[in-house]
């Protein structure tokens, strides 16, 4: 389960949240156990494109890079806009075929975490205690959506 | 950060959320990153006496026992209610004092996450995806509340 630490430590750095083939740039997520349930969650603003995509999207995966490595792709992919790019030709880069009927993954990384949606539900940010996280994050009104998936699997890219 | 993986081991089995000095056997728990903050939340239905009890707090901590261990406090703390019987008197059990302004704990225990709340958000079980899912859980009605916690710090507790 080293994907556990490993994600911890390069989430800061960012990982790639992939949906029918266009990464978008995550810096947060969570993971654990709910339902009975090995579950890994993301949150998404309703703006994104990736919002859009994850709208009639069954799954996503979530492409994790060695620690440090790829800082250019997450740049790229967390200022640019799938509605105006082709992010993955741009980068020249390719998929990593699912395994567990997930969606492709980013080849490259080190983990690739496939989740079926199970949830989606958006934060209310009414109920942020901590009101500097208010003007900090939403001051735009921008919303975050909650997606809780069921881990289907876990791949350890071959180096 | 062995926590991560021992929690993720041992939920299954039961830990304990501590709300003023009171605790509850959960089986769910994710944990990771939101709003650049280490996080860890939790789950509780609106009908148990955990749900009150955090109305009006601003912390919580969650105490993991070595794995397999103390199955009878857990048997015991999952399927009695604060509002009938004191569980620690009960079990004759400690609390073990809390280091970062968090709850205190349950003694004995091998981790305690300490967590100040960020968020607290009821889950909508409209939202579930895959409906075996409500009719297993929510065919009462009986809603659970998520609460983000913001991590203080985590205490390995010495043997």
């Amino acid at each position: 389960m080293d994907w556990m630490h490993e994600t911890i430590k390069q989430l800061p750095k960012g990982a790639f949240l992939m949906v029918k083939g266009n990464p978008m740039t995550i810096g947060w997520a969570q993971f654990g156990i709910i339902w009975g349930k090995k579950t890994f969650t993301v949150y998404v603003r309703e703006s994104r494109y990736t919002h859009l995509l994850l709208a009639d999207a069954g799954t996503f995966t979530v492409s994790v890079p060695e620690y440090g490595t790829m800082s250019e792709a997450l740049a790229f992919c967390g200022t640019r806009s799938g509605r105006d790019v082709d992010k993955m030709r741009a980068l020249s880069a390719g998929l990593f075929a699912n395994r567990f009927g997930g969606q492709d993954g980013f080849a490259g990384c080190r983990y690739h975490i496939e989740c079926r949606i199970l949830f989606r539900q958006d934060l209310n940010e009414d109920r942020i205690e901590d009101k500097t996280l208010v003007d900090r994050y939403y001051a735009d009104g921008d919303t975050h959506t909650m997606y809780v998936g069921e881990i289907l699997g876990v791949t350890e890219e071959p180096e």
